[in-house]
């Protein structure tokens, strides 16, 4: 099912699963050296990145780009520096590759091992941020697989002079430069190609924005990893202590509202909606909130003289990634977990309750990607679950669900051994 | 991206997306029980099985199908019996839900939990035997997971029949009927439907012939487990123990031909091949199996008396699952390195050598679901693996690699409990 088709994605896509061949049963020696030679070979060319970085964000200024997606697309000495720091960071994480998972002798005396292997070639398709160049690539070469990385044009410049530093350093370790390379041509009919190459890339891994990945999904017949849209709730139960409820719902909507791991909507339970919602009105208020609200939360922002905006159902489906939140009140536990069943995107849910059995109750019925218990949906991250790295968060349920880290980048093999055994 | 078509297809997807949110927090107990109800009433019920079963025996033989596959669709009281009986097996086996994959307490005194779930609904899409419509069920139910079952239009007397049976069983065990469903029509069409159902099918899994399997992994846009293709290799190291290279050579060949694990290729060091090839042909002439050579093993046979096909490129493609064998001669361990990573399906591979660094070197740049060293290519399969259980044998490297059991029919959530944590 390989396709044979030619075209300079495809032609690089099948340089990349070559590469991948050599690279797969390379000790962790040598891949960690590989990783420290980029780590050497991005501070002592600092200089180049920042000048083609400089290129990417003029033209982005050119374009009425707004300040924050500028941000976040330059590039300074001292956040080059950073993402060395990042590189060997990851130099020091345990070796995924060659991990026995499960093992056993079998009644008839062959041997059986389960061992992690490099899943090949992972396909990044990403967004924005040319830190992620780097972070990708070393996740991928740190767990034994070639990658081709497909940024956005608007950090196009930059992401071919870091990707020039990552292959020469990558080659001056000893391995194919062709582990790391960048997916040619600017344009959509690139990623589409990307997305067709069956057979010579293993999975993709979209990061961004819900319409890319919706896009990926639907049109790839290259497996596929979703990652990252999040519909995150929290709810406050009956039993729930107030203050904590409404430190956390503070918390999980406001300190980054732009990450996928935000909160956009609050369930109340009735018996508590009378005491709880003027005082998360106020708190929300004060962190510059705007709240989507139901009758019950209209009614309460009426008399705390504080404007609650009708909620539709669009508010409800929404990720807003911005100062708003949706808030119902539901008459039950049961009701909040029909309304996370409908609209959530199965990220990440949290309860406040001091009742240990609404807790279990909850923590069974939500099938989400992660539940929180009396704590912020914004721990669901890979640098908080303590993985020590993450190349995005599955909301799928094949393969990996939740932050990814470097054992989610690899498959297995089983090697069994005998002795002349046959069946 | 929840469908919100509707057709007979897709309602049947939607029932079991509620049934499955109804069983997924069902404890063990609760699913073991309508195992057993299930396997009591496929005994009660084997006379309304059998008839229905004969409906199907009839047409087929109409239809002028073969005997053996006329076979595999027959039930038979012993069989129906033997089905039941591996219900029962199921019922023993470990229970994957709920198994804690990965623990810690995160420094920041948040507890962290990695619980295996069901993956909600699976899909199964087979071929003729009826018994993988029990067998598929009972794996489904004992994860957890309600089953979308789509067998082949020759033994849909059969599979109403056994739905009947199955939905019956798990209501008066007291879980929603439709854990169990059978998709309706006997259409191309309605396989396609269930292809389209993403968000409401969790996984399909097509088992059977590769013109199947291929179309579903192309045009699903639900996530699909790809299975069973086997073109699997056998390579005679220089340093082999003949005698042994023989016997697993003719088992690997010949003891299952039609089953994917079946060896397709036999590899022989060009250092052996003098002694090994007269004795390879004898040996597999034997066992009736048919050599399609290349020139060495086409001289071999001129000189041996026994005549060898002339291979083509298909052979060294082709998954033959007959008595037949494709044959080459390499100059060393990495040219069959090379040989299997250009024609094999990934399935498994075997070497057989007395040489510890061959075999290591073999074992490690092999990407196959299974390398065997000195043992039969037969062995992949869940229950010679030790499982208890098989739904297929996956032959991607995402989610399962290799044979599948019940693990392999979960994925997982976190579950984090704080007191009051934010971030």
């Amino acid at each position: 099912m390989t396709t044979t088709a030619s075209s300079p994605v495809i032609d690089t896509a099948r340089r990349a699963k070559a590469a991948a061949a050599v690279l797969a049963p390379q000790p962790r020696t040598a891949r960690d050296g590989a990783l420290l030679a980029i780590a050497d070979a991005l501070e002592a060319r600092t200089a180049e990145i920042v000048a083609a970085n400089a290129e990417d964000v003029e033209a982005a200024r050119a374009a009425g780009i707004s300040d924050s997606v500028v941000d976040r697309l330059t590039l300074t000495a001292e956040r080059v520096a950073a993402i060395a720091a990042d590189v060997r960071d990851v130099v020091a994480l345990p070796d995924p590759v060659g991990e026995v998972v499960r093992g056993s002798t079998l009644p008839n005396g062959l041997e059986l091992r389960q061992i992690r292997v490099p899943l090949g070639v992972v396909g990044i398709i990403y967004e924005a941020r040319p830190n992620v160049t780097v972070d990708a690539a070393a996740l991928c070469l740190k767990s034994g697989n070639a990658v081709l990385l497909r940024g956005s044009s608007s950090a196009y410049a930059s992401n071919t002079a870091l990707v020039a530093v990552l292959r020469d350093a990558v080659e001056s370790a000893g391995l194919p430069a062709d582990v790391v390379q960048l997916v040619p041509g600017e344009s959509r009919e690139s990623v589409k190609e990307l997305m067709r190459a069956r057979g010579l890339v293993d999975v993709l891994i979209p990061r961004g924005g819900a319409s890319l990945i919706r896009t990926v999904v639907e049109e790839s017949t290259v497996p596929v990893i979703e990652t990252g849209v999040g519909n995150c709730h929290v709810y406050v139960d009956e039993h729930a202590d107030l203050e904590m409820a409404a430190r956390i719902l503070v918390n999980a909507k406001a300190s980054r509202p732009s990450v996928c791991n935000a909160t956009e909507t609050v369930l109340v339970h009735a018996a508590v909606a009378d005491a709880f919602l003027p005082r998360a009105l106020s708190a929300l208020a004060e962190a510059g909130v705007t709240v989507h609200g139901d009758e019950a939360w209209q009614r309460a922002g009426e008399q705390a003289g504080r404007p609650v905006v009708p909620a539709t159902d669009d508010d409800w489906a929404a990720e807003y990634l911005s100062y708003d939140i949706a808030a119902a009140v539901v008459p039950s536990l049961d009701a909040a977990v029909e309304h996370i069943r409908r609209w959530s995107s199965g990220h990440t849910e949290a309860i406040v309750t001091r009742d240990q059995s609404a807790a279990r109750r909850f923590t069974s019925l939500v099938d989400s990607t992660a539940v929180m218990v009396n704590a912020s949906t914004r721990f669901t991250d890979g640098g908080a679950f303590g993985f020590g790295a993450e190349i995005g968060i599955s909301t799928q349920k094949l393969h990996a669900r939740g932050p990814m880290g470097l054992p989610e980048l690899t498959s297995t093999k089983y090697v069994v051994t005998g002795d002349g055994h046959i069946r």
